[in-house]
């Protein structure tokens, strides 16, 4: 077998999925079993690496073709030494992952933060496929990102790239504290979590919305399902969603000018009613030669971003 | 000669400069001539042909060891092919820069514009020197910008990337027009032509300010100085600019996570009265682990960070 594969995991806290990728980010089969968190550390690198070896037997030639294994993790993670300091679902603390894993398996590993896998997925196998400059927004609990330009992954200095949730693009006089400890930062508005507090500010204040008619816990999905059936409260919080998403990006086609922009989490199934208004404001807003060309669409990949990802890490980042 | 030379050319309106760098980033040595653009495109051409053989004598070893030439040029260009399009202040309309002088210097040649050539300069051979990610601004007539990340200049899809100028950070109800056409850019404020402005502002709107004294046309270092003095109106001035530029860089922290920002052009020069002012906003409106060892330092190259930065382009680019 002359072509290298490569093996992604999405280390989570309750299923770890293992996927097989080719090097043109194709997934060709993936796998997954449970994480069993509560049994430690130990047990979970073990799990990791039962898993890999059911989904590619060791011995035959399509395992000696595996060029490396990569992990995605939501976590605070030292990248270049492959170490989990710490990680609020896994009982990790100060874990030589990649050290571990590679005396396993004899494969070379990398890791890397959940939010950079999923978006490297997106460019390198999904929404952004065969362009070298995209930057992804993962819009679900709260906001977070993934910058790829010329075909790498971007981290920075401190692995703190990428992190689109916390720019602060809501003026003071209506900001609001985000958990991080700033004023304004984009997920206070534009994540699920945004969206479910402005409606529930809006039921509280006794606005006239269909909204407070509903019985269980109000959820973005609500929202949106309102603001398209033409509730107006309902409206103006989507709008203003998607107009604070539309400022980031029209920040950051001016800083890294990517080709595309890819929107994935729960609240990016709004579809074309959240995204065409996303494109009147980030065409507003953006400086014209910096817009030209400039794309914004739906991921593709869904909860496989993670796994296509965590397999690119060995080509992309 | 084992070691790769290259030759760095700043393209200006009126001057030529020639740097010859080893790969290392060190300027070896420097020549100049005038642009003679009135002359016409050709004329040019031919001039810069001239001066660079007068900088490294063809058929010497030290002329083989030339790997590649790179040219720094204001205008909008064609990076990939080496033309220039369109440029304010040389006779040049969709000129192939690259292609005549590889013509007649028999060496690989690539352009690229001299706000990102000079801010190259300065992360491969100047304040950047040995570090992987870093954010250069030009304080000057606008403000002009450049990323260096993972060692590369990050041009994006159209070449628009390090706009930071045009980064939109003044709130709308203060934000005047920019020159781009949109509201609230950067360059509006902590450009020399903006301190300017909010000068000749405050004293047409009879501030008690020394400023109103000065008998020439007004100039950002007046401002500055009076700033220094004690002047509370001009030190207004100076914190404002000073503000948005640490906005604007809050901002940059959590998109691409550079370790050093470096600040050169004329305001600059204000040295550690402006510095101070910005490192304090930057450190208010940034989240922690994205300020976390990042440094805001001072341009070392001076005129000469376009040709070196133009050298690297072979490397870095």
């Amino acid at each position: 077998m002359s072509e290298s594969l490569y093996v992604g995991v999405d280390l989570g806290g309750t299923a770890i999925k293992i996927g097989l990728c080719n090097a043109s980010g194709e997934l060709l089969r993936t796998h997954e079993g449970p994480t069993q968190a509560a049994d430690g550390a130990n047990a979970v690198l073990s799990n990791i690496a039962t898993y890999v070896q059911e989904l590619v037997a060791p011995g035959t030639p399509e395992w000696d073709a595996v060029a490396g294994i990569g992990i995605g993790i939501a976590g605070f993670l030292n990248i270049p030494d492959g170490i989990i300091e710490f990680s609020a679902n896994l009982p990790f603390k100060d874990v030589h992952v990649k050290q571990i894993i590679e005396e396993k398996l004899g494969k070379p590993v990398k890791i890397n933060n959940d939010a950079n896998v999923a978006a490297l997925g997106e460019a390198w196998g999904g929404a952004g496929k065969g362009i070298s400059n995209c930057v992804c927004y993962t819009l679900g609990t709260g906001v977070g990102g993934g910058i790829i330009l010329n075909d790498r992954l971007i981290e920075g200095y401190k692995a703190m790239a990428g992190e689109l949730g916390h720019m602060a693009v809501v003026p003071d006089l209506e900001a609001i504290q985000c958990g991080c400890g700033k004023n304004g930062c984009l997920e206070t508005v534009s994540s699920a979590t945004g969206i479910i507090r402005m409606a529930e500010d809006a039921v509280g204040r006794g606005d006239r919305t269909a909204l407070s008619l509903v019985e269980e816990p109000l959820t973005a999905k609500h929202v949106i399902d309102a603001a398209k059936s033409g509730d107006e409260v309902a409206q103006r919080i989507v709008s203003r969603a998607a107009y604070y998403l539309g400022k980031s990006m029209a920040t950051i086609a001016i800083v890294v000018n990517p080709q595309r922009f890819i929107l994935g989490g729960g609240v990016s199934k709004a579809g074309e009613f959240l995204f065409g208004q996303i494109r009147e404001v980030f065409q507003k807003l953006t400086p014209a030669q910096a817009q030209e060309g400039v794309e914004i669409v739906a991921a593709e990949l869904g909860n496989n971003a993670g796994v296509v990802g965590a397999a690119g890490l060995f080509l992309r980042a």
